[in-house]
């Protein structure tokens, strides 16, 4: 068989076999040397092709979709810088465990390192930021190498989900002529399906673990970015019957209805080294990645001499602050299920303290978890009604409208690097499900619009996404997508000419350079390019406009590019303005009750 | 002495040691970690500093700064995907050789691999894209470290010139607090120089190729792109000598003013295999990269039978198409004085053939490199009526047009991929020095716009670019730089709404899923964004409005882009009409000269 029959024979394995393990959208860039990849995708009728031009919001883009979805999603390129473009992403995708499979088209062996046109060395080019790399064999349609690619594309599937997810990359060495010719049937009967076990406990563990907390009153679970969303339900359960508070990262999937004891203000008032000092737990329980909240990975410092217990079902090492001294490589979600049996069989501690909020109020001191709740209540309303007193469009204000606009089913992705921490302190838990979405893996300002475009591909309901105008123009080329694929998203751009977050750090002090070095402004009008992508802009003056463009922006079906204009300077001041009489408000709440 | 300190002794050496090496520019994009770089840099009086807020441009802005110049530039960024995104320019400046000295900001080794936020795996981040990595040390403001530091600039600034010329990557581990800050003074005298010998032979190996050379008539000199700039008149004066056809690739810096021999319609006559096998040559001797035209490299494997020599002073291996017997490590205008020189101490070879043009005309067939000139002409000729006579806006004929509009001095950036094709088949040799600039290391798409704006920032001249809808779109970002900058430049978008190049290819003839795979439409309407950036836009509908376009804009001091609308399939058949009358007249020219 000839060079077009074998590829046609191979890759078609491969792509049918991704069909087969759940893969369900492909997104492709141009080019020649992918054709196979590319036609043999678009053949399928399993496959959903996205296409794009620019790889690097492609990847993006596939990035957002696998994020959406949690299922494996396919990224293919051609060869040369096109796939280099893909990295960003790929990095992402590592460090937030999204499940990308990266397919890149290049010469075959003889024509690699010889001088030949857009050959690059794609031989493990995302280096250590994939979980798999495999530099596959020329196609060839025997049945040996047919299955050889059914196995790599089931693995690849599979590789991608196992704990922790992650990217994975397989590189086609293609032949010309490059279009794909059905020859001769050969094909493989096994279509092998990876079964991935969940990394329990012994009984015996686990009763140890019980016996240790139910004996902890003042316990405290924190819930960072990318808390299993399996496991959010087990651990409210178990924060409720343990009594502790439960602080939940703005990522973590937890500031949704659910349990009472949720704590969404702690940003704020964990500031306050008082606060955080009258705050210091017995025991720290934490899931997902490191929070967001400098103060809380400040106040976890703090408290380094009470024991930390990180739980990571991926095996990382999820404790930048490095004061974990237990960590329980096992699933969260089946760990809170065991604790919570254990805790049952246990019964209450001798000691009556321990398991259950009742009966542990202390002369003049309100339990543990209530004097979480109350700090909380009373620091979520000040800051809200101190947000609503600042002048003009005060930027943490945006996340308190939200917190009040978004729909039941909406999906809101937050981009790096202010806009997280404005939602962290301003976006309060809410009885709507609205799921949360944002790039935390490296935490670049790149591809934010694409990754937000990919959530909107394969969400049901509206989708809203929230940055900053730095982040906005890095990834302006992302809106193509919405233009080309029609896809409906609200982009609220917070836009204070530049990047926003130096004003609050130290380099703010050092008035020469400043603005050129740090400041960054550009000047841009974005009416004109959101219009050339076929959206719809608005620049609102007040809140009114604000809320009435966000809901336009979500009962609409199109791109709509609502920004809200700001002030550098002044943002400092109103949110050291906010934050001060939220900790003022602390402190009191604090006082009263310890007095 | 404290890290504000150390930071400051440690990299205000480094940054130092680079201007002292000869650097002079430096872009940087704005980050936190990345602080005591930027400061540092801005603050030296040697250097000038470039804001860019899109990585992805910053370094294809770099990369075509240092093209310009041919001079070490400095490309500095914050940690995290953030530099990532410098990866696809690394990548085209390894294969173009082009000295970049990357530098990025990292975590200290403490902060790594322990979930830290925007902390990625930076060691060896651009794999073996670079010629040098250094993870450098954190800083201190000790002598032995400040020694180090002024090491490791002058050593990067030194091995980025080094043959071949290319990319390092140093690693800064920073601290906080970030902002540096001068303490007592520590300093270390040495200031290396790194002097950089050229390869060279022995005499005796010169008279054996001076010897070899003499004795051919039908010998070729093929310089391809990236033929260093230092050698063009070496070469072109040995060519002259030896009495051969020099065939200069668009991008080869020879179809300028020089030798008489310049032959610059090859593409199109070498595409006939009647011609190709008419024009087997003795002997080959290749300067610079692989030739942009397929042609060639076809010809050169039906000529495989011929002894080919490729020249490198860089050592690479520069032939695709696996036809050189021998491969010169040597330094190309050294060797082609040595050869000039050895050949006078020779003198005429006693059968009457060999070096000078004289006196060897066979009966009725002209000299062999007559033959070329005749067919070259002709061709010229030919193409040049054909493209003229096409109806519309031929894409073919920007080139033909340029050619003509461009004043002495100027920079002509092409893009990849339909363009840097059209320019080799329509731009002929002229006699106004015109500087012609491409990416053809990796032969991207992407960072076209930024890598020509960066020319912008160090040419005197005008500077043109020309690139397909696709390759604009993709770096649209770029264009900020013109903004920030106040860069001039004139944008000529061949506009043919998607992937010209497809049509020529077989997959062109593929009618299912072509137009969306392949073709890419995107319909977008560029004017609106090029306004957005402060540019002048133009869509021309005849040669009269694209003539005026760029005169203006090669006149003007801003950005003007002038867009050429095109249709893809009539494309493809003005193109065949344009070769097929080409080719015609070559086979008549051959038929005229042996008949």
């Amino acid at each position: 068989m000839n060079v077009q029959q074998a590829a046609h024979a191979f890759i078609g394995a491969f792509v049918d076999e991704l069909a087969r393990a759940g893969v369900r959208h492909v997104c492709l860039c141009p080019g020649s040397r992918s054709t196979p990849l590319a036609l043999l995708c678009a053949d399928h009728p399993d496959l959903r092709v996205w296409m794009h031009i620019d790889e690097r919001s492609a990847a993006f883009f596939a990035l957002g979709l696998a994020k959406a979805t949690g299922e494996p999603v396919a990224l293919a390129g051609t060869s040369g810088t096109a796939v280099v473009n893909f990295m960003p992403a790929v990095v992402e995708a590592y460090f937030s465990r999204v499940p990308l499979i990266v397919l890149t088209a290049d010469r075959p062996r003889e024509l690699r390192d010889v001088g030949a046109n857009q050959t690059i060395d794609q031989v493990r080019l995302y280096g250590t930021h994939v979980k798999w790399f495999v530099d596959m064999p020329l196609p060839e349609a025997s049945a040996p190498l047919v299955a050889y690619a059914r196995m790599a594309a089931a693995r690849a599937a599979a590789t991608v989900k196992a704990s922790p997810a992650g990217p994975v990359h397989l590189n086609f060495p293609l032949r010309e002529p490059l279009v794909p010719l059905p020859g001769p049937a050969v094909d493989w009967p096994v279509h092998p399906q990876i079964v991935a076990g969940t990394r329990t406990l012994a009984s015996r563990q686990v009763e140890e673990l019980a016996r240790q907390w139910r004996r902890v009153e003042r316990g405290l679970f924190v819930c960072g970015p990318e808390t299993p969303a399996a496991a959010a339900g087990d651990i409210a359960v178990l924060a409720d019957k343990l009594g502790w508070p439960m602080l939940a990262d703005p990522l973590s999937g937890l500031r949704a209805p659910g349990s009472a004891g949720v704590v969404d203000a702690y940003d704020v008032f964990l500031r306050d080294e008082t606060v955080a000092a009258a705050l210091t737990p017995e025991l720290v329980v934490r899931f997902g990645a490191a929070p967001v909240s400098k103060a809380l990975l400040q106040a976890l410092q703090r408290w380094a001499g009470v024991p930390q217990v990180v739980v990571d079902e991926g095996g990382g090492w999820r404790d930048p602050v490095l004061t974990a001294g237990k960590l329980l490589h096992v699933d969260p979600g089946w760990l809170c299920r065991a604790v919570l049996e254990a805790l049952q069989v246990l019964g209450a501690p001798e000691d009556g303290r321990g398991a259950g909020p009742a009966g542990r109020e202390r002369a003049n001191s309100p339990h543990w978890r209530e004097l979480w709740r109350r700090l909380n209540d009373e620091v979520r309303r000040v800051l809200r009604e101190a947000a609503v007193q600042q002048e003009g469009l005060f930027e943490g204000r945006v996340f308190q409208e939200l917190a009040e606009l978004l729909p039941d089913g909406a999906a809101l992705f937050v981009g790096n690097s202010m806009p997280v921490r404005d939602m962290d302190a301003f976006f309060p838990a809410i009885q709507r499900r609205v799921r949360v979405f944002g790039n935390r893996g490296a935490s670049g300002i790149d591809g934010v619009v694409s990754s937000a475009l990919g959530v909107s591909a394969a969400w049901s309901g509206p989708v809203v996404l929230v940055l900053g105008d730095l982040s906005f123009y890095h990834d302006l080329n992302g809106l193509l997508a919405a233009k080309l694929h029609g896809l409906p998203c609200t982009i609220v751009v917070v836009n204070n000419d530049g990047g926003g977050i130096f004003s609050f750090l130290p380099q703010a002090e050092v008035p020469r350079h400043f603005e050129r070095l740090f400041g960054t402004p550009h000047g841009l009008d974005f009416e004109p390019v959101v219009r050339m992508y076929g959206g719809r802009f608005t620049r609102v003056r007040d809140w009114a406009a604000f809320r009435q463009a966000v809901q336009e922006g979500v009962a609409g079906r199109g791109l709509y590019v609502v920004e809200v204009p700001s002030d550098r300077a002044r943002n400092v001041a109103q949110h050291r303005d906010v934050f001060a009489r939220a900790q003022a408000a602390a402190r009191e709440v604090l006082a009263s009750c310890t007095s």
